[in-house]
């Protein structure tokens, strides 16, 4: 078992394997990269080929890992974090470590053999966005887990598999709030102490008022290019109404933000040529019974919104070391650009 | 001029260009990219191929952009921050900007053409230290500036560019305290308050007890894999006695960092192959005077220290949207292999 591991500095935590280390010659050679084989194993009738479903939405006469299915859930066969066990917090010496307890979840977003979401019709999506949702209450209930990240890596750049690039996104959940999570927390917490106002609330409000950086308007998702965007084209997507949790999503949000997401990731695609990209949910962390502390956040204070970086440029060492980005392309001009793309 | 955007959750401070702007069609294209074409503006006799060099070590009857140098400083051709003007911070409704007024200077490593730090003889990167230790000394001066951040993009993966792979770093001195440097000085002055020890002078400790993580040790200057090492192979080189500027680096320290340096990078290139690597420096922010503030650093609690990562894996949504790293070579490992490996 992997081994998570915190750094005693600035407490951000690492994974770090064990068994299975990759040894200096597994780098060196230039591996082989497996191509699509037409042998996917994420495509209706192959469904053999993963572990068994942890969740799908089926026809009603359909069988458990058998086809018939619009959106399937299967745990990872390579799994970051493991179901099994207890956390085991310990020291050693100044050093703090822990077992990797928590999920890896696919969830495969259809049953053809896609490679971008936008090529799905609106509904859907929103099975796709329902299913993800679903999957995190379900998930909230082990009461090791701290957080649940969803996210998607789309192209080999974006960290995607060349094996096959079957449509789905991934789920972990994880034992610690991760460290961007808490820094977003806290400067959220920082604002709301200061003005009583949710700051993304806040943004929400000066972007409809200005408009340059708006990519999307609906009546209850909206699409922007944030004002200091670390990316070109990079895009938050926010539910209008103040919600910190994204499990809390109703019918019309999904709906909405169906209709965003494959608008705007199709926008991306045919004005940057399917570009690599991740997008991220960025969600209130599980726990609530835990937010006395400096980290923690109550629900009005936080907002749920999902932030999608395609992943054009490169990151070096400034970015890395400084955490400063410089970005090429302004905010209002990517924001112009994709309003004005036609589908 | 581009601009210096904050982005109001978590203070992160990005710069958007806004003249030349990239367009779309400049990322869509998968643009030509230069080889390296034999007329390495930073060899020796193509000095006019530079801008005019701000400072460099020349033999005593060498004239200024003249050959006849060891290291030679010059402005970068395309800075990230400009040296003239006021900083004009700024609000535009709830967000925050200033002009980016900074420097970007390149260090030129050697007159000769090498693409390896290591294939210089050890006096040389003596030199090469104790220039980038002139250079932050003068650009401290400046009371605009508040950060100098020392780095090296090595290789195309790392941010390196195309068209030479000449040696050499970089110096980008910023009117703000970057992100990751804050981070950091903040959990460092956490330790520091609650111990009243420097964190890293105790890390150096439990790590020469243990011995397993370190790379090298030397009289002045240590190596060795962090025990929450990010990626395959990082490695932190630190002095032993405490220091929080390297801007105060000792004649003695010079001597065992540039053993150091020459002796782990190359054992690295041997290892991997030649990996694409960035290294940063961290070192205390420049105005001691305004220290007073929450996330100021004093000379107790922070210690300088070099960060070196090499880029062989792929990060992706995961690590972007947690913060979270997946390392699968444990630090052990690494460290026991270059340990191993002989020159």
């Amino acid at each position: 078992m992997p081994e998570l591991r915190k750094d005693p500095i600035i407490g951000r935590w690492v994974i770090v394997s064990i068994e299975r280390a990759k040894r200096p010659s597994d780098f060196k050679a230039a591996r082989p990269e497996e191509e699509e084989s037409g042998q996917c194993p994420f495509c209706e009738g192959h469904e053999k080929q993963t572990p068994t479903e942890i969740f799908a939405i089926r026809q009603a006469d359909s069988k458990k890992d058998k086809p018939g299915w619009d959106v399937r859930v299967v745990p990872s066969i390579s799994p970051k974090f493991t179901i099994h066990g207890g956390l085991d917090r310990r020291g050693i010496g100044m050093y703090d470590i822990m077992n990797p307890i928590g999920a890896h979840e696919i969830i495969i977003e259809s049953p053809q053999h896609l490679s971008d979401i936008s090529q799905l019709p609106k509904e859907k999506i929103e099975l796709i966005i329902k299913v993800s949702a679903e999957r995190l209450i379900d998930l909230e209930k082990d009461p090791r887990f701290k957080y649940g990240l969803l996210f998607k890596n789309h192209g080999l750049k974006a960290g995607g598999s060349k094996a096959t690039k079957h449509i789905r996104s991934q789920i972990i959940v994880t034992p610690v709030t991760p460290t961007r999570v808490k820094e977003e927390l806290r400067g959220s917490l920082f604002y709301y102490r200061y003005k009583e106002r949710c700051i993304f609330c806040d943004i929400i409000r000066q972007e409809l008022d200005t408009e340059t950086r708006v990519v999307m308007d609906t009546k209850h998702i909206i699409a922007l290019a944030p004002f200091a965007s670390r990316f070109p084209f990079e895009i938050w997507i926010l539910p209008k109404k103040h919600c910190s949790d994204f499990m809390n999503i109703k019918k019309d949000e999904i709906n909405d933000l169906a209709v965003v997401l494959k608008t705007v990731i199709g926008k991306l695609s045919k004005a940057l040529n399917n570009p690599p990209y991740n997008y991220m949910l960025h969600t209130a962390p599980f726990r609530r019974d835990e937010r006395a502390g400096y980290w923690t956040t109550i629900k009005d204070d936080y907002h749920w919104h999902i932030e999608l970086t395609p992943r054009i440029t490169q990151v070096a060492g400034f970015e890395w070391g400084s955490g400063f980005y410089i970005n090429p392309t302004p905010p209002e001009d990517a924001a112009k650009y994709l309003r004005e793309t036609e589908l």
